[in-house]
């Protein structure tokens, strides 16, 4: 090859590191929108169909628990009654096909009898992801609430693993 | 043309559309720092002239009347008491000249006599976006409090189109 | 040089700046999950060893005092109680191996004697930023509360200079 060819392939390689960081932003920060619109197909589509959500007391195993989830009495009772289900800014680090991404949710409910919101909880989130023909989607999902116990800090020293 | 020279046009496009989608993040990430530090002409800056922002109970028809609203008494009144509007993550969506950008926000009050903040708002939002002269604006910003009306998350199960 | 070969040294150079905005935002996004980790030498390692983090009441002078603060009582106890320091979406402007980059943060306390969370600090964030040896550090963080204290807004109004 020409040094102007081999420099073309080094670039492509560059280009598509990119191109996956910002495919994971986007299939995260599509899941709060999906979510708080109570749309469990949307919702189902970021996630593998074996993939897990483990939250503190409710694990999810695979997508069609994840959708259940979204279309339950207790995930519409709170989008009826207002909630936001938000997350801070997504530190991703990608090796290859897989991926972890580390972030901060919090989940917002409005109070009833007063102008407000309550922060009801602030959790620490692992996102564990393959991209899979081409495509990324969510493999594991592990959140912990930050209310003291261990297993939260511990969750988010593993950033970047 | 040669392969190379097939192949550096391909990156070109791809490049460009990894410039667009940062190019919409820093807009939209310089609305907050703006509008808590009550600068109109910077927050104007980002719209464009014939711009809307319609949030819930308040329609704002152009540039200068989101201009208006950043110098008015309740919103300068916000700052001098201690505020904070940000946003979540931002999914944004770019089909050739046009973007849609989705995110919550959150618009945080100091509590006068507690040494805390109140989450005031919760907010779904979609900024409707355009490529103008190279450079991008939002044409229209719709948000709708995530109180339990239907709108808020109607708004959210758009993001993406 | 053939136009091919221009062509491709000007894709580099797009290339280097798309990747430092990326690098910039995983650094940043680095600092929550490690410092919710209470993990000094994670929080440390983002840092230049003559770093300034200057916050209202604490001023922390090099990358020691930095570490410092997180094996301290206080940050430990804070995070023993349940706690998260969350950042709402980075805006970053690049010159050259300089960058500056400015967000709100939340530092959320857990409630004792509630099921919620309580949003104590509400705080604009600059972040002054280095590319030494090809890595970008941060060189200087100056955070103001947003309690209706003038040099907060004064802050977040010299967002991308």
């Amino acid at each position: 090859m020409t040094d102007t060819a081999t420099l073309v392939q080094s670039l492509v390689e560059r280009i598509e590191l990119l191109e996956d960081k910002l495919a994971i932003q986007e299939l995260i920060t599509s899941y709060g929108p999906a979510v708080d619109a109570g749309r469990a197909e949307k919702v189902g589509a970021l996630w593998t169909e074996d993939a897990v959500y483990d939250v503190d007391n409710h694990f999810m195993d695979g997508r069609d628990e994840i959708m259940a989830m979204v279309r339950g009495n207790a995930h519409q009772g709170l989008i009826h009654s207002g909630c936001g289900h938000l997350l801070d800014p997504i530190k991703i680090a990608v090796d290859g096909d897989r991926a972890v991404a580390t972030c901060h949710s919090q989940l917002l409910r409005r109070n009833p009898d007063e102008d407000s919101f309550r922060v009801w909880r602030v959790t620490a989130n692992r996102f564990e992801l393959a991209k899979i023909g081409g495509e990324w989607k969510i493999q594991r999902r592990t959140s912990r609430v930050l209310d003291g116990r261990a297993e939260a800090p511990a969750l988010l020293a593993r950033a970047g693993h």
